[in-house]
């Protein structure tokens, strides 16, 4: 793969076809269920910032394609078990039945077992580990950190210790930083890994991301209560009906937009060290935040 | 540590050490989740054999200790997620409730997630993946590899398709080297890694795992019809009432006792290699045997 500047348009196809191709060979019925939810599409965010984020650190793409994945498959396994009865007990997702309302409770339980551990297996079984394994260990690091205890699952622990109360605008913060936040830095960095980036590089990775991850999601807030769908696919009004704590419930509409627009024009600073190089993800900011669904 | 000769209850009681502080600092509630079970105890089978195939193979076994500790914190989710009330449904687990009664489901179900993704942290965190990336990068695959869709997951999967209807001794005997032997084999080949050992050694131990597991499946079917409790604390004759085949209501109970001598056997001489420095296996393979619970 030639290592051109690529359209998100391209990014995305491209790991559309590597993720159809993940799980070749028969399939029994929880690796079926893996492929569902793994194929079900989205805009890949993750894995697109992965790719970028390496091309951007002069990496070969190619390298960050194993890398790209496994963000991508633990972020799925997250969406799943999310659904779950015992969670938020969504019957829909991307516009078809969730895992569990297609497959089943228990083998839907396991295709997301499945999917996070094969995102380590990913990374070790794969060409740039043979070649690079230090990298590969920090990779199977960074992204075990960023969606464990400390990372993911704690966002999700603070958001189910938070049903039916509110919270304030900094536990909010807090809350989103762990659930969403964690593993788009995490996926981030791993395209730094790929590229073998100093630690200034990541750095700025890292400040990105935490601007992006959060505007990000008091976008998703605004849309909830003005736009046709969020990103998400939540019915409109989901969050604001449902009592939960938002950015929007929290400081009203208008602020939530400036906040949104400073943490997006925070992002696009962080970029600076990358130069004109970054025009791709200044964009992919930018049309987070003026996104209509 | 010195690698001399450990008792079992020796590596029991530093394992038990180890996991007891396996996640320092302020826990959330899923954390707690997490100690809960992974403290619960248990005969500690995996890590033990972890530790003595590093030592066996000429290792130091304070470099298989991270890996040994992977390898209880995935068996110990795959308990936590197996409890639950869209698989199991068993309420106790080792004498106290199980996790989902303790914490509750959604609690219970990150505290797996929090388990399975820790385990990989916890090796690529260790010292040994910082002196040794190589064979870091090994046991990753290794062990996600057991774990996942085509080992442990994937006989999880068998078992839940083969629910209430009888399955040939054949099938059973393939599900269960995946659902439990597969692990099995995990723990010993980390152990193997940690030490250096080349392939005949890798192969030796893959051969006692194979037939040590087996063994102690059957073992478990025939203590479930003639003991006070098996070794998984199911209630006595439980798996023969619920209509399930084993290998007892497949082959008789003499048969059955015949087919875990005639495996421990094999185990047993899978060791030969080994020489004189297997005795603890050896002595290990024939306890698992004899044990009447």
């Amino acid at each position: 793969m030639m290592n051109k500047n690529y359209t998100i348009k391209e990014y995305t196809a491209v790991m559309d076809e590597r993720l159809k191709k993940a799980f070749p060979g028969e399939k029994d019925i929880v690796t079926e269920a893996m492929s569902y939810s793994l194929e079900a599409g989205g805009k890949r965010i993750r894995p697109v910032l992965t790719l970028e984020f390496c091309r951007l650190c002069g990496g070969d793409i190619t390298e960050a394609l194993p890398l790209a994945e496994a963000v991508e498959m633990v972020h799925t396994y997250s969406l799943i078990h999310d659904d779950l009865p015992c969670m938020d007990d969504d019957d829909m997702r991307r516009g078809r039945p969730s895992c569990h309302k297609q497959f089943g409770e228990a083998y839907a339980l396991l295709a997301g077992d499945g999917l996070l551990t094969y995102a380590f297996y990913n990374i070790a079984d794969s060409e740039f580990a043979k070649k690079n394994p230090s990298a590969a260990v920090k990779a199977v690091k960074i992204l075990s950190e960023c969606a464990g205890k400390d990372g993911m699952i704690g966002g999700q622990t603070i958001d189910l210790l938070s049903e039916n109360k509110s919270i304030s605008e900094e536990e909010l913060r807090h809350m989103d930083a762990l659930k969403t936040g964690m593993l788009i830095k995490a996926a981030a960095l791993l395209g730094c890994v790929a590229a073998g980036a100093d630690e200034d590089k990541m750095k700025a990775a890292e400040e990105f991301c935490d601007n992006l991850g959060l505007a990000f999601q008091v976008v998703d807030d605004i849309l909830d209560v003005e736009g046709d769908e969020s990103l998400f696919g939540k019915p409109v009004g989901s969050d604001a009906q449902s009592g939960k704590s938002t950015y929007v419930t929290l400081m009203g509409l208008e602020k939530a937009k400036q906040l949104a627009a400073a943490l997006t024009s925070n992002a696009v600073n962080a970029l600076i060290p990358f130069g004109e190089q970054a025009a791709f993800l200044k964009e992919l900011a930018l049309s987070l935040l003026t996104r209509k669904n």
